[in-house]
Order: structure tokens, then sequence, then C-alpha cells
């Protein structure tokens, strides 16, 4: 049993929990959380932690993980003082990132593509790739400057999109913007200026949203570079949605012009 | 200069920050940051607190609130110790609430709105009464155990729509259903299991739709009360998207299908 936070497994999973360099270092990061863990695919867990309250209640969990064999076993004020969360379940894994490029995204049958530009909210992050996955979105580019999808905030937010999703960084965003337009699809950028109503275009054909950051939206170079722009209509004196709504209605109108199985 | 936080406005102040029940007792609220101060109609502000720092800025500031002169200036240490946020822009108001009945709400022409059961997070509460204003609700009703509009942090995601929605709790959100019905107006529960694609009814007449919980959604006996059950189509392995996600794509089908102005 692990009994000090000094033990070196503690102090890498402080790292990974707590720093985006650490993470990317070690092409790891940390699900916490039974419903997060249970979701992780088993063959890209690499560690495995519980409490020694969660490891004795262990018995009594439906949901319990196969693996739970494997993990080690941290004594509860050690997990307490580890954790992310304010009341930790006591378990979390180290999980295996897995790579994708804007080219897995793109080869998808008529894709749907969110792209994000400097979206700084990892709450909202993970939000907005919960609902690409909903929407039947191919996958989602962000910028260099966008949040890490790694930060335990965004894996929570997610509920295990993150797993299922094909998620891909591109260092020029307007760069890949031009790689999506010569593969055929429509960038359409999410701005008020010189916009039409996001109801008007045809999205059964092969299309990509760009979303800019919550304060700022989005870049001059990258509205430019997307050649198309929708707004979202506003009642009020609303100046703009969130940005996760705003993904949410535009992903959604798609996904009902496309006609969603279920719909 | 207040110099102390155990001067009697500073403790004041922290407790309607932090609890709900003295914001009751009081009839205010605190509203943090500049934003967010600008928003708040002049009339309904009772004090004004500015940081040492903010006042000698001030000057800079094209944004200023008009009403700045009556302001107590505040040290900065001082400021930082009761602020709620981790980097307090230096100014802050206690705003009178006011209060709206679900017949304020009833009583709109063509009326689309919103009601929450249980909602427990305070930003993604925040985050719809913003959605709801823009996409032309008349108001939300939320059901007693939802989170508290006037905590700091659904004060901040709200944007200011705050101040512009009626918003009014409901003893029992099952009588409120009740009510609506009545006075001829739909009430379409989100919910699974026996329900139509939500793009199916006709929203043009008057409707509300009914949002559960974050993790257990709504309770059987709101979804009975609504008559009418609506499920947002999912792709992928999703059990369900976030609630301010799903609010925002159910409240923009229909501003979708009523025209809102500018679509």
């Amino acid at each position: 049993m692990i009994t000090s936070t000094s033990n070196q497994h503690m102090k890498q999973l402080r790292e990974l929990i707590s720093k985006s360099r650490a993470r990317k270092k070690a092409g790891c990061f940390v699900a916490e959380g039974l419903r997060m863990v249970s979701e992780t695919p088993a063959d890209r867990i690499e560690e495995l932690y519980v409490s020694q309250s969660f490891m004795k209640s262990a018995g009594n969990l439906k949901d319990l993980p196969l693996y739970l064999g494997s993990a080690q076993i941290v004594e509860d004020r050690i997990f307490r003082a580890v954790s992310d969360t304010m009341n930790p379940q006591g378990i979390l894994a180290v999980v295996r990132m897995e790579e994708h490029s804007a080219s897995d995204i793109i080869s998808a049958r008529s894709p749907l593509v969110l792209m994000l530009e400097n979206i700084q909210d990892p709450g909202n992050l993970g939000t907005m790739i919960r609902t690409a996955e909903g929407a039947g979105a191919a996958g989602i580019i962000l910028s260099r400057e966008t949040a890490d999808i790694y930060n335990p905030k965004t894996v929570r937010s997610s509920m295990g999109s993150l797993y299922r999703m094909k998620i891909a960084y591109a260092d020029d965003i307007c760069a890949a913007e031009e790689q999506l337009k010569a593969a055929g699809i429509e960038v359409y950028a999410a701005t008020l200026e010189g916009s039409v109503p996001y109801t008007s275009p045809d999205y059964r054909k092969p299309c990509a949203f760009l979303i800019g950051n919550e304060g700022s939206g989005l870049t001059s170079g990258a509205v430019a570079a997307a050649g198309r722009r929708v707004r979202i209509p506003m009642a009020g004196k609303l100046e703009s949605l969130n940005a996760a709504s705003a993904a949410a209605v535009l992903l959604y109108e798609a996904a009902r012009q496309r006609q969603l199985p279920g719909a």
C-alpha cells in the first residue's frame, strides 16, 4: 500500500494531473472516478490506483472494471491529497494518449467537423467533445492555443467522449482550414459580421464549424481562411452565446439536416 | 478606505458571496467584475466596492459605470480576500434581487419557457439563462432544489442575462407544469423513454421545455406531469448531452421554427 505523497508514483500522478507539459512528455493523462475509468479502453490503461476505502467497498460495485486486480492501493489520506476532485471516489487510472491527425478526420465519409480556435475553459472543451460525439461529428480539430484535452476537467466533462472522438491539434489553424477546403469540406466560421443565419446553408454536404475563444471570438485570419460565415441569431441584449452552447446549436442543426439515426 | 477583513461590510460581503441563505435573508447578491457591474441596472445597486488599484487605474477605463463616485474603496489585499475569483478585477456590487412568479412568465405572448428540475452546477445554470435569453424565451421556471441563481458562478456565467430574464422558483415543479398546461402551454420533458425526436413537434405554439438534473435526469413525477416527451438523438455511445447543451439544442430548435428576428 502507498502511504506517502513522496512516493514516486504519487509524485508522478500530481505532475500528470496538474501539468500539461508533464502529460505531453509522458504521453499519458489521468482519468479519475469510477465512471471515467470504466469508460477507458482497458488496453490504454497504464496504471490503476484505488484508495483503501474504495477497495473495501469494491464488492458492492456493479460496474467494477474487470482489471481491478492490477490496481495499486493508496491510503485514503494520500489519495485525497493527490486527487484533482474535492470528494474523490477513490479510483483513477493513468491512460495512454492516442494521436490523431486532421487527415484521419477528413477521410471520414461526408464528414461533419468541429474546429476550435483558442478555447480556454477546460470544462467548455470537454462539453464540446461530448456534444460533437452526440451530433455525429467525424472529429475535432483544435488550434495549438486551445486548452489541453487531457486537463482533468476536460476529461471529466467529456464523459468518455474523449476516448471515442478523433481529436487533432493543428499547428496552424488557417492551414488546417485550407486543408479541409482542399478536401471539399466547407468551413463555416461562427461570427456575427458579414454572416448568414446558421440555418441557411446545406450541411448535408461535408462541412466544418469553426468556433473561437470565449472572450474574444475568432481571429480575423481564421475567419478569412474559412470562406463562409454563419451567425446564430440572438434575441434580447446578448452579445454572444457560451462557446459550448453555440457548438451545440450548430452541430445539431447539421445533425437535423442530416437526419441523424433516431431523428 | 476599508483595510480589514473584520470590517462589517467585508464580513457581510463574504456571507453574501458564500451563502445562499445569507443572500435570501438580505434580498441581495454580489455581482463581481467590470463587465457584470456595468450590466447591472443602476437602480438595483445597493453598495459598490472597488479596490485601491482599480480606483487608481479607473481613469483609463472606457466602460466605467457612472456611479463609481459612490464606491467604497477597499485595500487590494482585503479585496482579494473577499472576492470569489482567483484574479479579482477589483470591482463588485451588492445588487438587489428581483422577484418574478410563474404567472409573469406565462402571461407573455406565445411564450417559450425553460423549466429546470434540480440542476446542480451553478455554471451550467448561468449558461442556460444566457441561452434562454438568446433564443427569445419568455422566462425560466426552476424547481426549489435547483442551484441558486445568485451563486457567484451563476451570476458570472449568465453574462448579464440574469438581469434581463424573468426567473421564478416553483415550490412544486409538477404543480407549475399543470399551471402552464392550464394556460395552454405544451410542456415537453426532455427524456429518452417513450419520446419523439425533438424536431417533430410544432414549437410555434406556446411551449415549455423541461430539463432535469445533470446526473439523474428528470424525476418520474415531473415527466408524467409534462404530458409530452422529446428526445435529442445521439450518435456514438453517449448516454446524454450536457444539460446546458441540451437546453441550447431544444431552445434553438424552437427559435428556428419561430423564425427569430435575424434568422
